[in-house]
């Protein structure tokens, strides 16, 4: 790296700019199984303007930033595919406003999910976006995350109300308000929710708040086949029942659970249900649900309010990415999602279970169902070459069916660079305009580059 | 106008392109009090391909379009203030899609709110953005709408899943999916919520929709003073009770709705409620509701579910912009709005009233109180310059105030020219971000010119 670059973020930084092997190679993946990217340096900044002077002085040297949280991301949305600077936000965790009466809050982004989570307690509040992994705030804004509970308290999209945001030239911005709404002007927080920081990084983030149900029930139920289990969940929306969490474990994944942890399901479709609110609004929904599940051939239908026996119920639901990862030990997991209309949801995971089949592969399937979204955790060895094959193949299948029937590549987990060879067949035309964006506000793609927009 | 883009638009258009004095006037303002700016000539399109010929056309001619719904925007949004060509879409009412199982329709952007709920019947569906007017789709994603149900079911922004949008090149673009959620890219969909057509002009609008409640329950409670009103909102928030409709009207409204309508109101601040649920769910809610605002010293507490019943509940609240306006026969109302967090809502419309009463003015105060939105209905006489510099008075510092405490300049109204001037007060250096991306889309500032950015 230029090393007048080098020494400008020395002094920005003093011993907070990290360069050994180790570090970078730290910083130059996520989860995922896409092979790493290091960045030339990582930055450990602790404030905004720290953020903004990075930026600047990357600026100057034409040299790439790739913003870091805590490094959960499943498309490759943090390897330093062009080079470049780290920005790590890990370290940014404070909490720079919390109302209880206005029920919002405004959080350095580099706090994780669980963090925040522990800074609420006591308050009678809590955050309702989970997207399983303890993501930084400011990576869920970015992959615009969402999870078990939007089916009832929507995504990232829902619950922001405003960012800060340092922008491509090193300028920093606010964007929203602390009002719920607002019609005053282009609505630039939702243009940075899902931007995988390709647009500017996001430092500061402001939260709407939720208030802690009075009661919660859990649920869970098998069914004889994927389409009754769907449609269960359909029809508990369409009634008008406010489902918290609706998670649907196909078979393979039950039987998963199963031997990884000595349940004894059946080895069938099986819903993991939620329901928020007073103590006879949770029995109402249960109640409604056992009935809705019953008619569709549901069995073996429970439910608990006591939290030691709503945990013992979900158990298995926690379980699901580890129990699939064991089905085979020492392989990796590659997961993927896509995001369909309810109604195309059964025929497009019985398509994808399908094709899993016959290609040979392990691959256990989880889904949001109320939202029409599922993942495919493929169990692979990714040194295999054939195997890695056979899983793209029915990864961009199972993408092309989703849009074929008007549903989106990615449901929650972005783009990165994995997803960015289908977002021409998703958006056509559409696609040019989010370059024009790209272009306005990055015009030397120095920011994030190599990711979302090619 | 360029007899060259007069041929090429009667080609496009035959006699669908209106010249008249009375159809340019008709064209030429919203419901507001700012003086009209009629069009050059109205175009009366009937197909997205249409407005896209017409949009080339006016291009090649430097010549600016402005689009027009039902012409119900408040704040000069559809004012031709630079001349050109005035697209009326109120001719596209077509229902392109819906279905119930996914709970989804897509429509033409001229449909308004009254035809969608009249297509809709007898599908177990509703729509539910309610701003009170009966504007078209197409406005209301361009205001970024919401209204009375907000609380509950959000904005426009929450309630779109995708546009079809005419781009100033005359370039059609599809923006979003029909699935429920996705992370594939920016958000083009929520960057044209409340653009205000200066970034495209919207032609498709697809929605998602809800199923109509088992229950409705109706209430209506008076109180001592505008902060316990607002409280007994806050707290029945607080408390997780999912009101679907909290609507406060002040002391001078209430006389306004017993003048009008022959009701005995205490002359108090009233709050007006409404909860969807099951039978048993909104008798719950009315309960939980009931002993809130009892505890704040709300009197008069009345609850009915029967339809009957509840319009007659709900009559004062429905005639609340007519009382106001009889208050002064022959005068014309000035309808303005802000937006501030939930805790600042009572010594905001407190501040306001006091300033309101100290410059002479009669304007009732009608708020969105579970938003912490509320408007204001300035009683005038547009031709008395005194009067109107006294109500821009009384609407700047409520403005001032409203951002000050962390609020927008505007709750759901929308920018078009009438608050144009507070945008930089509000956004800072985020303005400028916004011109920038006006520039990307619209370089040569002919999509509805004059409004937003400047």
């Amino acid at each position: 790296m230029n090393p007048d670059l080098m020494e400008s973020l020395g002094r920005i930084l003093g011993d907070r700019l990290g360069t050994s092997d180790a570090i970078r190679a730290q910083h130059g993946s996520g989860e995922s199984f896409h092979p790493p990217d290091p960045p030339d340096a990582v930055a450990f900044v602790d404030s905004t303007a720290e953020v903004a002077a990075v930026v600047a002085a990357c600026a100057e040297h034409e040299t790439p930033v790739v913003p870091f949280g805590a490094g959960t991301s499943l498309e490759g949305h943090v390897n330093a595919v062009r080079g470049g600077v780290c920005i790590a936000l890990g370290g940014m965790t404070r909490v720079l406003h919390l109302s209880q009466e206005d029920m919002d809050c405004r959080v350095e982004a580099g706090l994780t999910r669980l963090g925040l989570e522990s800074e609420l307690k006591g308050t009678g509040l809590f955050f309702p976006v989970d997207p399983g992994a303890d993501a930084t705030l400011g990576g869920m804004v970015s992959t615009g995350a969402s999870g078990t509970t939007t089916v009832r308290y929507g995504t990232m999209r829902e619950n922001v109300l405003g960012l800060t945001v340092v922008l491509a030239n090193g300028r920093v911005i606010r964007t929203g308000t602390r009002a719920r709404k607002s019609s005053a002007g282009y609505d630039l927080t939702r243009l940075f929710v899902g931007a995988e920081g390709t647009l500017g990084i996001v430092t500061e983030v402001a939260l709407r708040l939720r208030g802690v149900p009075e009661a919660v029930a859990s649920a869970v139920c098998s069914f004889p086949g994927l389409e009754a289990a769907v449609n269960a969940v359909t029809l508990t929306i369409q009634t008008g029942v406010p489902v918290a969490r609706a998670e649907l474990l196909d078979d393979v994944q039950m039987d998963a659970v199963n031997r990884f942890s000595g349940f004894e399901y059946p080895i069938q479709p099986t819903l993991f249900l939620e329901f928020h609110g007073s103590p006879d609004s949770v029995r109402e929904q249960s109640e409604a649900v056992a009935e809705i599940c019953a008619e569709l051939g549901g069995t073996g239908f429970r439910w608990a309010t006591r939290t030691e026996d709503r945990n013992e119920l979900w158990h298995a639901r926690h379980e699901a990415y580890y129990a699939g990862l064991a089905l085979r030990p020492g392989a990796r997991g590659w997961a993927t999602d896509v995001c369909v209309p309810l109604s195309e949801l059964a025929g497009s995971i019985v398509a994808t279970r399908a094709d899993i089949d016959a290609e040979g592969l392990t691959a256990p399937i989880v889904g949001h169902v109320g939202d029409g979204n599922f993942h495919v955790l493929f169990i692979i060895d990714p040194d295999d070459e054939v195997e890695m094959a056979k899983a793209d193949r029915v990864n961009s299948r199972m993408i092309d069916r989703a849009i074929a029937v008007g549903g989106t590549c990615t449901g929650e987990h972005g783009v990165g660079f994995g997803k960015m060879p289908y977002l021409a067949k998703e958006h056509g035309e559409a696609l040019e305009t989010m370059a024009d964006l790209k272009r306005a506000l990055d015009p030397r793609n120095l920011m994030n580059p190599g990711k979302v927009i090619g």
